[in-house]
């Protein structure tokens, strides 16, 4: 019984945000060099194709308790799935979308849902004009109609892809109906006022302006 | 002489990622005030606006010299007009995309380009069903026309949307006809092989699967 306490405490102890930042990096080499046929690699093979340094590989898979075998290196497809079952990747998570305006409607046209974890069930918008149209069988429907939808839909996530000065009621609405994770294009601050969601954010314009800033600058000092 | 060297240097200290990184949000929210017909404005009231503090916004503005006067606040639009120069918004940098593939058609249908600094002048990929065709009046090339299209696009800046297998020749390409700094949505790690390009990097996928684990992770404790 201590035993399996022991164990819990083990799995459960907090992985640094970097650490997890990286699995989805790990994850998509492993399938690039599977693509292409290798069948082992090794911490050393790994961190010349992803720019990492070894010991860093082997101190990151390490977290997630031993992969791989002394001086034999990694199964490619094991350590494959075995990243992909920590990630969660087949659990095909139900999200909604609100806001099919132009970073909304590449969103939910351009991403590949299934192979992220997600199952993109319902898009939302105000835009008469939209209303009943579907993108890849996903159909867009008024926002009102969230509410008599949602218990069918039964979303994990959402991803907001509102204006800001919709950006409260849109997540209120989605917190209240149980939402706690959000996929954040919009620039409403989420956290500000639900500080339990988890967010990723995800800002375009201000990531753009920012090298905007860099160009501007270097000229300046040249 | 002495003065200017020094004054110069004061220009030139360098500020914090982070305080630049929060730019392009006092540029937005100044735009969304402005808009709303607000005139005037202060540290307190875009701090509350904003999730920040007072006094973190006067800092973060003072990096910049003065702006504002002590008990008046801020002109709006004055303000947002001087950080748009500061940002260089309106210089209207020339930049290429490579790679129109499903990210790389969602920029450059979906994005306000001159809003943000830059005009997209052309448009490369490899895929002849593609070429020739324009989005919004941008043409997309064949990636071996780049060579002699450069002179005329004299790009200053790049997106790449390309996929990782090409990520090395198509920098390569770019880099050698003079771009320094890239938007890079492609999971290629440009600093890796160039280690002075200045590069803002937007992983869309990762930071989905990222989500997805923290809702695996959250199931899991629960």
């Amino acid at each position: 019984m201590k035993k399996n306490m022991e164990d819990e405490q083990k799995r459960d102890k907090p992985i640094s945000k970097t650490v997890i930042s990286r699995l989805p990096r790990y994850y998509r080499f492993l399938g690039m060099i599977e693509a292409e046929g290798v069948s082992k690699t090794s911490s050393s093979d790994l961190a010349r194709r992803m720019g990492l340094t070894a010991s860093q590989i082997r101190q990151d898979l390490n977290c997630f308790g031993g992969f791989g075998q002394q001086g034999y290196g990694y199964n490619v497809s094991e350590l494959k799935k075995d990243i992909g079952d920590i990630l969660g990747i087949n659990n095909n998570y139900s999200c909604v979308l609100f806001g099919a305006g132009n970073i909304g409607m590449a969103i939910s046209q351009h991403l590949n849902f299934s192979a992220l974890g997600f199952k993109l069930t319902a898009i939302f918008d105000i835009n008469k004009n939209l209303i009943g149209k579907k993108i890849y069988g996903v159909e867009i429907h008024d926002v009102s109609e969230y509410e008599s939808l949602k218990e069918k839909l039964n979303p994990k996530a959402a991803i907001l892809c509102t204006p800001d000065e919709v950006g409260f009621e849109t997540t209120k609405l989605l917190y209240d109906s149980g939402v706690r994770y959000f996929w954040n294009f919009s620039h409403y601050n989420i956290n500000k006022d639900f500080e339990d969601a988890i967010v990723e954010n995800v800002h375009l314009n201000d990531s753009l302006m920012t090298l905007c800033y860099a160009i501007t600058n270097d000229d300046k000092i040249d």
